[in-house]
This record gives C-alpha cells, sequence and structure tokens, in this order.
C-alpha cells in the first residue's frame, strides 16, 4: 500500500479528528497532517497527542497544501468550514466531512458539487462517550463501518478516493444515500441516545444507588455531550421524529398489554427484542 | 469469621442459586449445600461446577436438615417454594428469597410470617444476561447491593440472619420495605428492560448491521430471558405502570421541543439524562 498523500487538513481536531491523524500518521499514510480549529486549546491537545503535525486557526492558511480536507466539527458547522476550505484548498484537493447527520449538509452543498466542488459526504459509525483529542485512537475506525453518500452530481473519482481514505484507516465503506442514511441512523444512533437520555432523567435520584448493571448499559449514552447531541437532533429531527413514533406505538401497545395482563403480547415483544439484540452479539 | 451454617438448602440453581453456592463453598461458610430444583439436568450443571454438594429434585428431603434455605426460583414460584420448604424444614430453620419482586411475595407471606413462619424477603442486585449454573459467580454479590424486606411481623433476628448471609458473599445489605423495594427496581431495571427491548424491536432488521456501541450498550438487556421477563413484569405491573407513564411523560416532551424546534427543552433533558447518569460512574 503506497502513501496517499503529501498533506491531509483535519478542521476540528477532537476524538474524530484527532483520531483520523493518529490514524493517517500509525499508517504512514500522509507526510503532513494540518490540524485546524478554533480554539488554541483543543489544537495543542491534538499536536501534543501527535495527532497532527502542524495546527492553525486560519482555515485559509491550514488548507493550502492539502490534498485532502476532512471536516470534524459539529455537523450544524460542516457546511461553512466545507466552503470556506473549499475556497482555498488547491485544484486537486478532495473534501470530505464526518459529521452523524447526512441529508441536510449533502443537499445544501448540492449545487456547489454540481458546479465543481470536490466534497462527498461521510460518516464514520465509531466513536465514544469520551470526547476530545486526549481520547483520540489511531484505531477507532478499524473494523468498523463508514457510510459514503455522494450527490447525484459527484464525481466517482471524489467516491473512489474518499472510499480509500476510510479502508485505509482500517474501515469498511458502503455507498448510500444521504437521505437513506439519516434513516439508518436516526433508528441506530440518534433514538437510542433519546431514549437513553430519557431513561436517565426519569430514574429518581435517590433510587441511583441500587442501579445495576442493566441500568447502566441501558444509559451509558447518556453521558454524551449534550450540545453535541441538541445538534445532531436537530439536524436530523425529520427521520428522529419519525423513529420517535414507530419506539412509542410499540411501548404503548406494550403498556396497554401490561394493563390488560396480555401474556402473549408481552412476551412477543420480550422474544423481538432478544431476536434483533441477539442478531448483533455482545 | 466463623463458619455460619452447617446445611444449605438451595431451591433453583440457575444463575443466582449456583453463584450463591459457590460463594458459600469457597468461602468455607456452609459445610453442606443442597441443590434442589425440578429438573435434574439443571442439578447435575451445578453440581458439576461445584456450586452444590448435593442434588434432589425432592424439597421436602432437601432441607430437612438446612440451617437457611434460599428460594432462587422465578418470583411466581417463590410463595409456593418457601411454604413447601417451610413445611419439611427443621425449627430453627431461617428461610429468604432472591426474587427481583418483592411486594407481592412478602405479602403473600405475611399472616404466614405473624403465624411463625421465619421468612424475611431479599433481592440481591447483581445478574448478567448469562443464565443457568454455568454462568454463576462465587463473586457475583461481591460489592453489590442486597435489599432485604422484612414484614411487620417479622422477628429481627431473622433479619440479622439474612443480612449476615449476604453480607457473607460480598454484599452490602439494606433494610427497605417490600413496596419502596418495587417502586425503586421497577425504575432501575423493570423500566430499563422494557425499554431496551422495545428498542431493540423498534430497530429495522436491515438496520442492524449499521449499529455502533451506543446502540448495542443501550440495548445489551433485551437479550435477558423473555419468560423469566415476562414474570417480571408481571409481579411488579403496577409500579412498572408508573414509572412506564413517568417516561411516556418526558419522551412526550422531548418529541413535543423536538417539533417545536424548542433548543432549551431539548438540551436540559439532555443535561438532566447527563447528570443522573455520570452520578454512577462508568
Amino acid at each position: 500500500m503506497t502513501k496517499r498523500f503529501d498533506t491531509v487538513a483535519i478542521i476540528g481536531v477532537g476524538l474524530i479528528g484527532g483520531s483520523i491523524g493518529l490514524g493517517l500518521r500509525k499508517r504512514g499514510l500522509a507526510d503532513r497532517v494540518i490540524g485546524i480549529g478554533r480554539r488554541q486549546s483543543s489544537l495543542n491537545a491534538a499536536f501534543s497527542v501527535q495527532a497532527v503535525t502542524e495546527t492553525t486557526t486560519d482555515i485559509a492558511l491550514g488548507v493550502r497544501d492539502a490534498g485532502l480536507i476532512v471536516v470534524c466539527t459539529p455537523a450544524s458547522h460542516v457546511v461553512a468550514s466545507i466552503r470556506a476550505a473549499a475556497a482555498a484548498a488547491p485544484a486537486n484537493c478532495v473534501l470530505t466531512d464526518a459529521a452523524s447527520t447526512k441529508a441536510s449538509i449533502v443537499q445544501s452543498l448540492d449545487q456547489d458539487v454540481a458546479n465543481g466542488l470536490a466534497f462527498v459526504g461521510s460518516h464514520p459509525i465509531a466513536g465514544s462517550h469520551r470526547t476530545g483529542p486526549e481520547a483520540a485512537d489511531a484505531d477507532l475506525f478499524v473494523d468498523r463501518h463508514t457510510i459514503v453518500s455522494p450527490s447525484a452530481a459527484t464525481h466517482p473519482d471524489h467516491v473512489k478516493i474518499v472510499c480509500e481514505f476510510w479502508n485505509r484507516l482500517g474501515s469498511q465503506t458502503h455507498t448510500i444515500s444521504a437521505e437513506q442514511h439519516d434513516q439508518i441512523l436516526a433508528n441506530t444512533s440518534h433514538l437510542p441516545h433519546v431514549v437513553a437520555a430519557v431513561l436517565a432523567a426519569t430514574t429518581p435520584e435517590t433510587f441511583v444507588r441500587f442501579a445495576g448493571t442493566g441500568w447502566c448499559d441501558a444509559t451509558r449514552i447518556a453521558a454524551g455531550n449534550p450540545t453535541l447531541w441538541l445538534d445532531i437532533v436537530q439536524e436530523n429531527r425529520t427521520e428522529l421524529i419519525s423513529a420517535m413514533e414507530q419506539f412509542g406505538h410499540r411501548l404503548s401497545a406494550f403498556e396497554k398489554a401490561l394493563k390488560a395482563n396480555d401474556q402473549q403480547t408481552i412476551l412477543d415483544l420480550f422474544e423481538q427484542g432478544k431476536q434483533r439484540r441477539d442478531g448483533v452479539g455482545n
């Protein structure tokens, strides 16, 4: 496997951006990894864990020599960062992102892509309830799935470059429309987060000391960053509302069955849940 | 610490009964541990992992020499097992159970206790999504909480004996009324189980391959035994319905806020969830 990039610029050096930098450096996939951010303190942290080789708070300066730019900011900042980076990037530079919602980003940039912007949206499904470059892991993407979501106008070569980038960090890639991506993630990530947060918030404080491993597992993701999750659920509100409605229907059916002492309906629901959960292993 | 019992009888040798047996034997707390059950195959499994020293399918025979009897059957069978065991037990024998609901059991046996039955209900808050004596662990109760729920008529000496029993297996004990126990567990265990099962069942099968660690954590307990959980939710239906209503109110408020783009309410909910979850550590 040959080295693919002289210079990669990473805008936003938190857990994901930092892990991309570490992953590139560990595998010798880039000579220079430029960390770009708004706060020098985060950039310093990324530099000190060796996730990046250089840092700057100036996007135009940071992307000047980049062959690839990866935007790892919160979802609501991605479009502006992509446009600012593209304006200063070299002619052949390809751009992608790592946000956990895709439709609003990809749709916002559709016209830019039709006009020649070399952007392909992506979402590596990997993470941690820990945040920041201190939690970065060179192998965060290994054996994980990354969804890559081109627009109708995206050049196939750009899709190929972005898929290869994630493949070389150890991830499997799947090319799926931004809309389908958001429907999947509403069910597999955003709904679970909301449910975990509501479950944790519903538990009376004085009862928590008696929580066992079940409660701890079921609510673990509720420890995630509230501001970040506000951003995510707003970006994907339509699909999340739809997933919440599906969840609500099933929960109401269970409650009705419990009140009516309808054992078969209760058992069926537990069986369905077990079957779906057993499908993925521990 | 001196040895406390010549003979302990355990009725129901699954994960909990098996772990009690192993814990007693590892710590030299009993000379004989009699495993009593309906299926010889489970008894053989408990014997082969050395959780019990003798086995029998005959309750009367098994409890004949017992100083302590622990009933570890599903909740709905506890009352009948306690009565059958008490009828054949020696005069000074103390009885307890390990079921995860308490009010219906303790209330059913209230009159028997008033008439001299040496029974004290208990619930060790420890477990695993694995089941059976093969998953038994001598240290399952170490550093865990056990709730002990006496009736009004319970003799204080019996409470003391039962608390000491759990303490010697490594558990902290808390004397709490059966009704309060059921309210706590509805929130910390039974509601999380229902929510996890509904969440898993709601996820479309083709999306599950894209599930990340968040979904896996949030749904892990949905892998539990459906028949066992049917028993638990039925035994504690009143408190569980109440907890489900609290959960439902909060979930509806979140959905309404999401539809209305009410950022502050969304953020408040995420903050509350995080605060409650951060209180218990990882």
